[in-house]
């Protein structure tokens, strides 16, 4: 794995969900769904597929290509739809994608899918840039 | 602590919240920020803030008495608003309330405020309730 | 235009959006951006943006084949992204499928793209079926 | 009326509602409910309902002393929740403050209430002020 897919947070590390895909506007998050994700009413939590969200969409605004510059953005709003449940075991892939913006602002979305390509979940936030990463 | 509240799920015990009030339509959850929580800018991750939201509004629904039935509820639709950045060491407390809704459906709002009163962030949250616990 | 086509709402006719595709899960949605659509900044209001996506998904999970009853249902939540801002005189097509859901809930997202396919806006709905209609 | 409480924009014009209360941090717009506003069921058109909350939220965090520069922003992203249906004849008061931000963005929430004090909706915006104007 190259060092720009693992800028593991300490969240990242707690939860561990795992950065698959990174590039120009788009990246893959994915989870293991375990009995430390679960709520109590047996299924995923929604705050576990939230972070998948936050994670993918936030990535997906920040790719820069080895060489340049990091980029960082903290998320202003984060919206999630909980389409399907899914149980221990579930491989989860969050796909997002950079839908626009600017210099200081950026706009992402985000579906999350099981292993049989499932709908698990779904989710658009809106990022600013920190100052002096972009 | 008594019984009612301490029904930790996996993602609770993981995370590390705690359900710190529970009455009719409301509900407090507590979180003190550490390494674990922080994302890869240094501040508290959007998941684990998300996590306190939904966790807080999904309680703020479902409370029954003691000796009533327990009452379960999966999260439709959740947004969040990041207000403030939050540190490691910030000592946080999620305050929800049930703001509508009947049988099947209810609504949430939640706030998010440090140990200094500030607000961190905020969100709304759409639940449905589990056939057979209400 | 057929019948299914001209399902006039109050709001519909006021704010003069038209129905330009409604089939299983998806519809269009289309609006000629006038000077009663504007905000005080000079471009699009952030409400009739909203008005078009609410109104497309809604649509999405709503069809049902000439001769079955009617669907209908009401908006539990509803989120927007504004992307870019469209003038007066562009010409918007908001599509939504529906992209889950079962017989009392379901979900839908949604683009606004203008006359050049530029993104001015996104957003997902979840949405109630209305007992008696499905 | 004062002039601060007249900026009316076309589609303020076109939907009918008002600004009732402008001041430091908050902003109250009201609207009566009549046949124009109501959807395909027979209530109050989602799309109406986002229309207030955004408007309110957005004035909220707009408002500038007579005398001082006018300030103006755009919406990033819009939260609604649908809590109770409001029918025709009902008096809307759409109550919003802003919860926080700084000097590029600035986040409000919003109750909408009927003349009985019920909560119709609910909802969070995140704008961006449009540089120049503040």
């Amino acid at each position: 794995m190259s060092d720009s897919l693992s800028p593991k947070s300490g969240f990242a590390a707690l939860v561990g969900y795992e950065l698959r895909l990174w590039q120009e506007d788009a990246a893959e998050v994915g989870l293991i769904v375990g009995r430390q994700h679960i709520n109590r009413s047996g299924v995923l939590h929604g705050g576990a597929l939230a972070t998948l969200i936050d994670s993918a969409c936030g990535y997906a605004g920040c790719y820069s290509p080895e060489g340049a510059p990091p980029k960082r953005a903290f998320t202003l709003s984060l919206t999630n739809n909980f389409i399907a449940a899914a149980a221990e075991g579930s491989r989860l892939t969050a796909s997002a994608q950079r839908t626009g913006g600017g210099r200081s602002v950026f706009f992402a979305r985000c579906e999350v899918r099981d292993q049989d390509g499932r709908l698990i979940g779904s989710g658009e936030g809106v990022f600013k840039y920190i100052a002096g990463h972009k």
